[in-house]
């Protein structure tokens, strides 16, 4: 049962704009247990398109075609696939009536170009579209089921939710279940390595892929089969008690929770509070830590000390130390999370300091070392790292290493495990 | 000369995650003057894969292939596209050492899961891929041209643009000069209303497209044909003088350049410094201005002054001004802004205080209400501004609006445009 979405249209082709309808449709076919098996992409060509239609209707039970519905001249997705199908179109009068009526409702006369909006592939139900004029089209031909959609986001949202799957629902596979399991502190490679020897015992049903991006790991577990849901999900449970086991503490995550989400809910349950000392960070823990709504319960400050200066006069972090050991040293993120901890009155204090590049690296300084520090109430521990990538990857790893290490701190029963 | 996209992933055909690489690739393709007639998405699926390989090779001369290259077991791109062309792999003994070597320069062991990485498809080009494991390929084939490219994308955008570009540029039609004007301070259909009168205007040859989210609207205008190049840029020069009538101060960028780095280089070529004092945007300006390489050189600090008692602590804001007015308020925003600059020494002192929501919002202090105040030489001014969206959107407005203010304040002959 391939299901498959096709977007046409020339600006979807364009580094300007992307095609963001298909994941409106995917979540609602998930969630009847239908998955995307393709996404195809054409512009306003019309042997494009009919070579696109041509190969959809040989490999999908499922088509959803949106876009090219519209008045204008370019808009030929009607006529090209009725061609296809060898089938008429016919002339609606219902149709007109219901547009000329919308014109007249906004005081606007009905425009020629819109009269092409009335012709249906012949044996296709019309879709009604309350918020446009081009009608949808659902047609079942050659063992396929197609619908034709219009672009618009505000038109095919509510058509699709309440015209289409309504008539799909019936072809669902019955369930779709998806767990996200996400991690950080491995390579992907090396998250692969762990990972291997228990794929042999992924249940049947059940679907795993991975996706890494620097400091970044997520883990899809998807069940999708007739049910029931506690069997799907007593499948996803076994796999995750698996995975858990292999990767260990590094996970941060079990329902696909940002790991600032996870830290403000454990600093939250216990009450306690985190003020941050940024350099090369510039900024993004705090940024991060208050993307999570609610975050002025536990988050006080963040000093952002981009100069020797701010370090100094902010958090007292002496001017001898930075100049015999650097800016960038064990010694001076120590006196930051400390500093930051002492002058805020927070419980946890996080720092950060690192030569983000591209420039300002030395031989025994590179670009992508960062030290990070946690002050808690009976001490502080600083962790050294090495970063690879851009500046941008460099600062994000550097902020995801800074909050994992706070999660890790506020673990039950952490003693200190850094 | 048909070129087209595929992205491989099964996780690209989930609600949670869009191809963004093929955007990055497009820009580069239409540069040259190539543009893009398909793209297509498949999942890590063999059988989906093999058809969609074998239906690219059919209508398309230039094959662009993303993805399904990386050490785990759902990675199969290599494998199906020498099986569809009846090649064998052929393992390299360099690609293992240098993989090996970027292992040990991170002290890290390499995997055995690495291994399949050295296969290559018999008579394909290594591509080099400094940026991670995964080497990409180029191979001729059936009259195609066919490049095989890492999934991420700090991986592949250097690869493509290093690597594919130059051996595509031969094939290019002519001549495809992109200018991209950026704006902030305006609705899109306040945009469009000014711009309407002008689209009659538009020189032959040229496109204009706008993009827009909130607080960022960008204009972009393409030439395509046949050159020469001055031709091409005397027609650009044109529509854009009409269109900086149109949109005037709004415009901070011609470039492409992002608000951060214009209003760095402002900096800069001033030698002037600057230092925030935030609260709803949490540290984003801070990671904004950050983001630059260099910006050492004029960003001192930002206060990320979330509660109330750091913005007294830290910026000398009195307890009695917060308590009488609010920490949402025209005269704390002033405070911060004096405080800021008064506290760090440098020449510019930004604030911003406001309503981030989800929650925290009321009849007089709405959600997406907020302060934004600069304080410079000779006094501090405030602006109070509404902004609608969720949390992250009415942070980033309000981390764009600062922005602009200084931009303003920075331009030449500027007596204080507030």
């Amino acid at each position: 049962m391939k299901v498959e979405i096709i977007a046409v249209g020339t600006e979807l082709l364009t580094p300007d704009f992307q095609d963001t309808n298909s994941l409106f449709l995917t979540t609602g076919l998930n969630a009847i247990g239908l998955e995307v098996s393709f996404k195809t992409i054409v512009g306003d060509d019309d042997r494009d398109l009919a070579g696109v239609l041509r190969t959809a209707l040989g490999r999908s039970r499922i088509i959803l075609c949106m876009g090219g519905l519209g008045p204008t001249a370019d808009d030929r997705t009607r006529e090209t696939l009725a061609r296809l199908l060898g089938r008429k179109l016919v002339y609606h009068r219902e149709i007109q009536a219901r547009i000329r009526d919308r014109f007249r409702r906004r005081g606007a006369p009905m425009t020629a170009s819109n009269l092409k909006q009335c012709y249906v592939i012949e044996g296709a139900e019309v879709l009604d579209n309350p918020n446009g004029t081009a009608p949808g089209l659902w047609l079942e031909a050659k063992g396929r089921k197609i619908a034709l959609l219009p672009g618009p986001p505000r038109e095919i949202r509510p058509m699709f939710e309440n015209r289409v799957l309504p008539r799909l629902a019936a072809l669902g596979r019955g369930l779709s279940v998806r767990r996200v399991i996400r991690l950080t502190g491995l390579g992907e490679s090396a998250m692969e390595t762990r990972l291997k020897p228990f794929y042999a015992a992924v249940p049947p049903g059940v679907t795993v892929t991975t996706l890494a991006s620097p400091g970044d790991l997520a883990i899809h577990l998807t069940y999708s089969g007739a049910g029931p849901l506690a069997e799907a999900e007593t499948r996803l449970d076994r796999l995750e008690r698996v995975i858990g086991k292999a990767l260990g503490p590094r996970i941060y995550s079990r329902n696909g929770d940002s790991l600032e989400e996870v830290v403000g809910a454990r600093l939250r349950a216990k009450s306690k509070t985190v003020a941050c000392a940024e350099s090369c960070t510039g900024g993004l823990i705090g940024h991060r830590l208050t993307n999570v709504p609610g975050s002025s319960g536990y988050f006080l400050e963040s000093a952002v000390v981009y100069s020797n200066e701010a370090k100094t006069r902010r958090l007292g972090v002496p001017a001898a130390l930075i100049e015999r050991h650097g800016a960038v040293s064990s010694r001076v993120a120590r006196a930051m999370a400390m500093g930051i901890r002492r002058t805020s009155g927070a419980d946890f204090g996080i720092a950060v300091t690192g030569v983000a590049g591209p420039d300002g690296g030395t031989a025994r300084k590179p670009v992508g070392l960062v030290y990070i520090a946690l002050a808690h109430a009976r001490g502080a521990a600083v962790v050294r790292s090495l970063f690879f990538g851009g500046r941008a990857e460099i600062k994000f790893q550097a902020s995801q290493k800074a909050l994992d290490l706070l999660r890790k701190k506020l673990s039950p029963g952490s003693g200190m495990a850094l």
